[in-house]
């Protein structure tokens, strides 16, 4: 019998289905040349990898708010999600204008269009770090872009540096990847600066770069000008190219500058991510951007070959959203940014001022981005394990949401969200000084601290 | 000194710069630790890997159009490029529905918001093939799903079966992955159907999925039931998932009937790639999906955890877009879809016809999508050493633009898009009828065939 007939006649596909009972017997083993005589599809070692610390973190908290109180969450890193900080009219409206010219429909190249990198480019250009189109790639959201610039720069096997506390999806990129990640300490008490010393000593020959966040998720710290040069002498000294994710950049509270690190430097090449989720608040629309600073000419060709070639496997970012670029880039009015910034500011310092009362918790001052952590004394909560136990409790007791330090490989601290109304912000810090105060012990041999 | 010292009293970032001469000798010797003395960035293996083929042989074709024609560009499977076949205004609208909804600004979870995957699902959900919310993931594109669904399906080192000729972003992919590629043949003289031995025989211990795109690009020939059904019977004997590509699903001619490939089995695990990119006329847009279809639980929530996993590197595709789905497809009035594939009829059967009357050309009639093959008789063309040349010579002398048959694996055939104005493809194919004419030789032996 020809195997490939099938008798049509009999319309039933299931006659078909020769392996419908898994494990099954082969009724062909002639044709098996190896293959195996029954189903076993497993997921491949690269998913098996791809692990994100957060979710795993979260989904395991099986705990219940308390029902008496309404949940407040200050977990989550959008800026939308509480309807106070929506994004500005001429955002919405160059979407629109997108819309009706009809004009982008079809496939723009892969890594954006000329017109939209154009204005990327000349939207971040400055004297001393200099931008043209093709310097510029977009792609689907800051996260893609990061996802670009390791697959270009490391192979399986070499490893890349990052911050702790630090974004998550460094590693949960690197690891799918087969990239190892090495962890520099970042220093609350010198408001997260960079233990210098301790990030050079992990480079090795098989350092492919340097990841910096600036500024940083999740500490809400700006990197100061004479701070970023020191990050940049190591960079130069050991021949370490740079990611600087820059999603953050520009929002920075007013008593601060932003410094771009790629505008510090001449030589160190650097890939600067950045995007239209945070500034702009539309996180959902998936707009980044790679900016390739190379004056000197190390990346070279071939490393922006690569990120080309890299574009080519999705093809791009929205281009709905590519064509709007141009209007929201030039026409959102500073008064929107001024706007986002001095609400954030208010609220990182109603909370920091609110937090640093409470006996047991050490904030560390935020000078930008939407976040700030807080130190707890586990010492003085005998009751709780861990930072992770300590917001698992917040949530059973107060209906309190916080990200536990962990998911940031950060003990003893948790994050907290600034971007939540006023008024909410409030009531959660309130909720936390009744937890706190509910939950302090006088640690051993420090009565004299308790009696304050 | 202290390294990390900073002369902050001289502004000039440059002194940091110390290897600003590529190879410039290292200050330091004593820090370096086996890292280079000198800075040398190369691109990952993987973006070496990352081989467009396309792009590749486009690019390689110098050849400038002729001057005095304007140019017809029968190349790219872009259905927006010519403006005559614009997206429904319900299309438009349901965006601009959720723009001012306000309601999609923040992030989705990276798999798709619930609402618009229940969309999808309701929209493909037959009896035989019965799909929910948690069978579908959003994805950036079809490109995307087809990239998430070989990430998850194969570890570098194994295999996938994909068409010959085929779209060429299979094996992008898959090579950029580490992943072989084994190509398995399309028959011409079938109607581009699968030659089934030749493909089960290519089936071995490594191979990971067998990748059926239906209907085809580059072919535009659909599957009857019972040749789907027979390839289902080989993925059955052999224990074979399937990645259906069905970017092209229901964009078939009125003569002709597409079988979604999962209601014709009920065991073989299969992920359906789609999206809205051709269908809806939107490729731009990046809205894609993968339907996984898994009755007998052979993909198992393992693997459905490695998509989401695997999801989460890039946190999904645009959530306006995301939005809009449910209108785009409850609203979009049937007129539309009707009106798209009576036009790609009416242009494929008067570009069929033309160049059948040809010498030397061997067109395959197509029965959906966007494409048509037509086979070169070589020998008749003894100037062309093969398709690329052939299809250069093309662009010169009559600046007409197609795909040479070698971008699909598949020599001596070239591929038209058949989505231009009904009066370009007239023009265009008189214009091929000239340069066939003018080329035409007299194969040796065959003189009776010139005399016709
Ligand atoms: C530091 C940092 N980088 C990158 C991202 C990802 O940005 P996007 O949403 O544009 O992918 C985030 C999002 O929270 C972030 O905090
Ligand atoms: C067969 C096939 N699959 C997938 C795609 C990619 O679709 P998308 O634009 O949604 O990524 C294309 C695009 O041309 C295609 O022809």
């Amino acid at each position: 019998m020809d195997p490939y007939m099938i008798q049509t006649s009999d319309s039933d596909s299931e006659v078909l289905d020769v392996h419908g009972n898994i494990g099954g017997r082969n009724p062909m083993p002639g044709k098996m040349k190896g293959r195996k005589a029954r189903w076993s599809v497993r997921p491949s070692d690269m998913s098996n990898r791809t692990f994100n610390p957060i979710r795993a973190i979260v989904d395991s908290m099986r705990v219940k708010p308390n029902p008496n109180k309404t949940m407040i969450s200050l977990s989550i890193g959008d800026p939308t999600v509480f309807g106070n900080l929506p994004t500005d009219l001429e955002v919405t409206q160059a979407m629109k204008n997108a819309l009706d010219s009809g004009k982008y429909n079809g496939y723009a190249p892969s890594i954006g269009y000329l017109s939209s990198r154009e204005e990327v480019a000349s939207y971040y250009h400055c004297a001393k770090a200099p931008l043209e189109a093709k310097d510029v790639i977009l792609t689907s959201g800051c996260s893609q872009a990061i996802e670009l610039c390791l697959a270009v720069l490391a192979n399986p096997g070499q490893n890349i540096l990052v911050p702790r506390p630090g974004f998550s999806l460094y590693r949960t990129l690197a690891e799918s990847m087969g990239i190892e990640v090495k962890h520099y300490n970042l220093l609350p008490e010198k408001s997260w600066e960079t233990d210098l010393k301790q990030m050079e000593s992990l480079i090795d020959e098989k350092t492919a770069c340097l990841i910096i966040n600036n500024p940083s998720n999740p500490c809400g710290s700006v990197f100061s000008k004479s701070h970023l040069q020191k990050i940049l002498a190591v960079a130069a000294r050991q021949c370490v190219p740079i990611l600087a994710d820059e999603i953050y950049g520009d929002m920075v509270f007013s008593d601060c500058k932003y410094e771009p690190l790629a505008a510090l430097s001449t030589n160190v090449p650097i890939l600067s991510c950045g995007g239209l989720a945070k500034r702009w608040l539309i996180p959902g629309w998936r707009l980044g951007w790679i900016l390739i600073h190379d004056r000197r000419d190390i990346f070279g060709n071939e490393t922006r070959d690569g990120l080309v070639k890299l574009s080519q496997r999705t093809l791009g970012p929205c281009t709905i959203v590519q064509g709007a670029l141009k209007s929201i880039l030039r026409r959102t009015p500073q008064e929107f940014y001024r706007n986002t910034l001095s609400f954030l500011k208010s609220n990182a310092d109603l909370c920091y001022g609110a937090l640093s009362a409470i006996p047991g918790l050490q904030p560390v001052c935020p000078s930008g981005a939407m976040y700030l952590m807080v130190g707890v004394e586990m010492e003085h909560f005998p009751e709780f394990e861990n930072d992770v136990e300590f917001t698992e409790r917040l949530i059973a007791e107060q209906s309190v949401h916080c990200l536990p330090g962990k998911c940031f490989e950060y003990p003893n601290f948790f994050r907290v969200v600034i971007t939540v109304p006023e008024v909410m912000m409030l009531e959660a810090c309130s909720r936390i000084q009744e937890f706190c105060e509910q939950h302090y012990h006088c640690a051993e041999g420090s009565q004299e601290e308790c009696d304050k």
